[in-house]
């Protein structure tokens, strides 16, 4: 079904046809525009409430700034599904987020109007300044760079490091602060009640008129009294205006704050910016999820990115199943880590703003001082587990695996060169769906695998999973402890199990066969073990084992392996570069063993967005995928050269 | 030749010792330690003007604080010979940097008054804070933690992270900032210009202090006035107190600026502080070098880590070679980029603070307007460079290997994923020597070969690193280009070769032979040339190809050297774990060849400091561990199992 969009919205195919419009007529164009993303995504789905509110902003950006000429570059990109709709992507937008279909991030390969790619946050001022030099450096004088930043993806190191640079630059660099005290949970950390203290007390401007009309009235009182003034004058308007604030410290103007609502008054601030040179901020509050009742006064979490839903009742759509479904690895990590600090008072959870996609809200919860969000703050988080680590303590660190890239240095320098027993719980390892490439945990177990003081570890389902937490906190010298799990459902509805430590370093033989052996990591074990399922029933009998660890390998079930079988297919939701498969060949050429090996896995390109299912088919190591590589292996007739 | 220490060093073998003197001891202790340091370090070598400029904060925290129970964490670690000297270390000092002696950092293992290894900068205030928490939970209210962080450290994104979390915890935490304006070079950014600005021109202060000083005079004048003063007193105290300082935006109590060199003062001060709750902020200006005269008034840089020097003149000792010497490696890098630059107007240079170390001062001397220092922030200057190439521009962006751990979500979010062609110049690839573990570059071979859309190179001498970065400056449409070389001298005392194009993705066959082939990447190859060139003379031909490319492969190359050869052996100055040998590994299980491969390389472990030649002969692959490799080979009977 196609979203029939508003008349004004319709007769806008680009940035040019939206600058045709009378200004008075944007209040009903952004009403328009906001009213065909509820249509949109209330029936298919995605991001929701970030677009609401930047609506107004962003028909005033476009209003006023030339894109693609001008630069426009969104933080994280959430936000830009209107961006998306005013710039060509109307008629296609119901294709959002669906496999071959437009991302649900700006993409440089998808519209010269997307400056920047995106997906993680905090990158847009470092890339607009970047641009923003090379458009100096060009002389393009009149060439303007914007760069959208929300107030939690303002914490992320890289944005301090941006404004640091920025503000010993002189570019036509504006930074825009879409300040809504939320990232997709509540923000956290000193910066979100600074940014609340200036926007809503106004002490500074309450204390500014004071003084300044103090001042006024005292200078008529005599020439002694004058001269104060004059000289305190003078030193108020520098402190104030070159100190007094966090973003004039970095020597950036800083504007605002401003309605982020008032399309009239952003297009009348940004047409004043624009002549303002050198690199500026302005500070804008939003509403998230502004413009639609339940989303704008309901919880902003769930309303970040909410499914489907009734848009007239504002229900959300819960799919209804007949028999008791599998729990998501996400709520299994968050139940058994309270579970298990319930015994164990050592143990402490950190996750840098990621408390309800990890479920780390659930211990938060129950153990508010056991429990921390640290921010967004991959890097901080990872350094602050560490710290903990070397009181005694037994820190469960839960980052995204794409996130964790972020805090690599970290985990090489803080945690395996001191090798502190700190865990890390990789969710999101693998293909994440529809979040796409800047997403997908493809590279943690090739990145992980290479470091020393580092055992690299991937349950098959939730009561392994269950039981790799319960061994990873049983006290143990040294060594990183890294789990990973997918996003999504796991595969047992029973899944509150007893635990059982695991042997570190050891797989599990699931399957007997002959001729070929799967060899397999992590929750992906069930499509190879279906895969089994299918061939047995053709007549192929191929052996199975979850090896559960990348590193160490179980050595011993290895040698049992490749002394049996000639032919190994690996399969891993992951790179098939360096990831689980070489950790194999690794093995066998030390050893020197011979054999066919299939590396199944993420091949060495960038894959584009879609649902779980059909990124594994696209890559060959679905169920099917995976059946084909056996048939295949076993009708090949190779010899070893 | 052991250093003699003054009469109250020789005294103190532990923060004990120091206890026992007087306060009024401690300038002579201060200068005691100083001239220990200068007699060490211009006999021994090492880093220099960090130790000197914070020997007073060194002596007054060990005399205040009450280490190992309270935690005193070193950001970078440059800095704390003194602390290393008064905590036990000082008879063992002169092995500082040496091979099996101690580490130039802070560095756990070595001493529980190392609170917190380090090497890399800006995750002191992560860990202290890590650490704090833990107290905090844990109940020991008495317990201290500090971070001794300087004005250059606190540029790091993650730093920013950690105050942002830090202002919102109720911890004993101490942030000691060591502001003398320079990292190893001069600091560049927004806050460093802050910073000057509250310590030097005092505005803050002297418009107090006016304030006051008018809002006292004018109170005694009549009620209506007095009432406006009262009004005005509070909006000044709450907005002066809680906003006017980038700290206190953050939650951070701020103290200072203090001297930095007044021992009694700093003893005073931070007595102080242990009283006060809350995370604060302490701001110490030191003048980097401080007590020795040229290391004081000289270029700060050099007498960052000036080598040995004659402690009376000053003189710093050069080696007297006899014959040309072989340029290091990064003065290659430096005036090739010139000369590339001068040839092609879209060349930029990008370094985060490391203008000196890479040799990118020479082009930021020449072209001031096209090499840019962002500071430290490895992050930033990666999508920076990004920012750049998505203007037509081709950034050389140059980041020593284990500093670029610190960009590596942003190479692959940022550059990777969007497929931009920025070029990366690793730096300090393999062994870094005498700086450690923390600064190896071990992993990027693994850790850049895993991603999509990244050329991974690296040349075996001076013509081939320009060879390279000419290559890397033609057109192409996409992909990363990464160039990595170690830290000193290549081979080539005449070294500026004319340019010549390189096809991606070719080696190099530099010797043929029998049996055995010896494929390697990088300057290490000279090392597997020495040991053919000794084989040879003992009537062993060895095959001998610089492969050049890790990614991608000389596959071409590759079917010739497995069509020919059973026994290969690959030489990276890498981790063995998923590196150049398990790309050459996976090549041939993907062909279904059969050969035995041995991998030599950076094994498994944490390797510690020492001079490069030392560290690859422990690890098995300088020219005698190379030579040994290949009898073993050659006498190996093993046949594929």
């Amino acid at each position: 079904m196609l979203i029939t969009p508003g008349h004004l919205l319709a007769q806008i195919n680009s940035p040019a046809d939206l600058k045709k419009l009378d200004q008075a007529q944007l209040v009903q164009l952004c009403q328009e525009l906001r009213q065909f993303i509820i249509d949109n995504v209330s029936i298919y789905g995605g991001h929701f409430g970030a677009s609401l509110g930047v609506t107004e902003l962003t028909v005033a950006l476009h209003y006023v700034y030339n894109a693609p000429y001008d630069q426009i570059v969104w933080d994280v990109g959430h936000q830009a599904y209107g961006h998306k709709i005013l710039t060509g992507r109307r008629d296609v937008f119901h294709t959002n987020r669906v496999y071959k279909g437009i991302s649900g991030f700006p993409k440089r390969k998808e519209s010269e109007y997307d400056a920047f790619g995106v997906g993680h946050s905090s990158t847009s001022v470092s890339a607009a300044l970047g641009m923003a030099v090379a458009s100096q450096y060009k002389g393009l004088e009149d060439k303007q760079h914007v760069a959208i930043i929300g107030d939690g993806a303002l914490t992320g190191g890289i944005a301090f490091e941006g404004l640091n640079n920025a503000g010993v630059s002189n570019t036509n660099l504006l930074i825009v602060l879409n300040d809504n005290c939320m990232s997709i949970d509540p923000n956290v950390g000193a910066l979100k009640d600074y940014l609340t203290d200036i926007t809503t007390s106004k002490t500074y401007n309450r204390f500014k008129d004071d003084v300044w009309n103090l001042l006024g009235k005292l200078s008529k009182i005599g020439k002694n009294a004058q001269e104060i003034v004059s000289k305190v004058d003078t030193a108020l308007k520098s402190a104030l205006l070159s100190q007094s604030n966090l973003f004039e410290s970095l020597n950036l103007r800083y504007f605002g704050p401003v309605d982020g609502h008032d399309v009239d008054h952003l297009v009348a601030v940004l047409n004043d910016l624009k002549q303002i040179k050198g690199p500026k901020i302005l500070h804008c509050v939003t509403v998230k999820g502004k413009g639609y009742g339940p989303s704008e006064s309901g919880n902003k979490t769930t309303w970040h990115s909410p499914g489907t839903f009734d848009k007239i009742t504002g229900e959300i759509h819960k799919k209804v199943h007949e028999k008791p479904q599998p729990p998501k690895y996400q709520d299994v990590f968050g139940h058994t880590l309270v579970e298990l600090a319930k015994q164990n008072p050592k143990i402490i959870g950190i996750t840098p703003a990621m408390p309800s996609g990890s479920s780390m809200n659930i211990m938060m919860k129950e153990m508010p001082d056991r429990a921390f969000d640290v921010g967004i703050a991959e890097q901080h988080a990872v350094t602050f587990s560490a710290g903990l680590a070397t009181q005694g303590l037994i820190p469960f660190c839960n980052i995204y695996s794409s996130f964790m890239q972020r805090a690599y240095d970290q985990v090489i320098h803080d945690v395996c060169i001191q090798d502190l027993p700190v865990n890390f719980c990789l969710d999101r390892a693998g293909f994440a769906g529809s979040d796409g490439p800047t997403h997908h945990g493809a590279y943690d177990l090739a990145f992980f695998r290479c470091i020393p003081n580092m055992i690299v570890a991937a349950p098959m389902n939730e009561s392994e999973l269950r039981n790799l937490m319960f061994t990873a906190q049983l006290p143990r010298k040294g060594q990183a402890f890294s789990i990973r799990y997918p996003r999504g459902q796991g595969v047992m509805p029973q899944w509150r199990t007893p635990f059982e430590a695991v042997e570190i370093g050891t797989g599990r033989k699931l399957r007997d066969g002959e001729e070929v052996a799967i060899l397999t990591v992590g929750h992906i074990g069930n499509y190879a073990a279906e895969a089994c399922d299918n061939l047995d029933k053709q007549g192929l009998r191929v052996a199975h084992y979850d090896m559960r660890f990348v590193k160490p390998l179980d050595e011993k079930m290895l040698h049992e392996i490749f002394g049996r079988f000639h032919k190994i297919i690996t399969v891993e939701d992951g790179c098939v570069q360096g990831g689980f498969g070489s950790a194999v060949l690794e093995f066998m050429s030390d050893h020197h063993y011979t054999a066919q090996v299939k590396r199944l896995g993420i091949p060495d390109q960038v894959i584009e967005h879609g649902e779980q299912p059909e990124l594994y088919q696209e890559c060959g190591f679905g169920p099917a995928g995976i059946e084909e590589a056996v048939h295949l292996l076993v009708e090949s007739v190779s010899r070893p050269r």
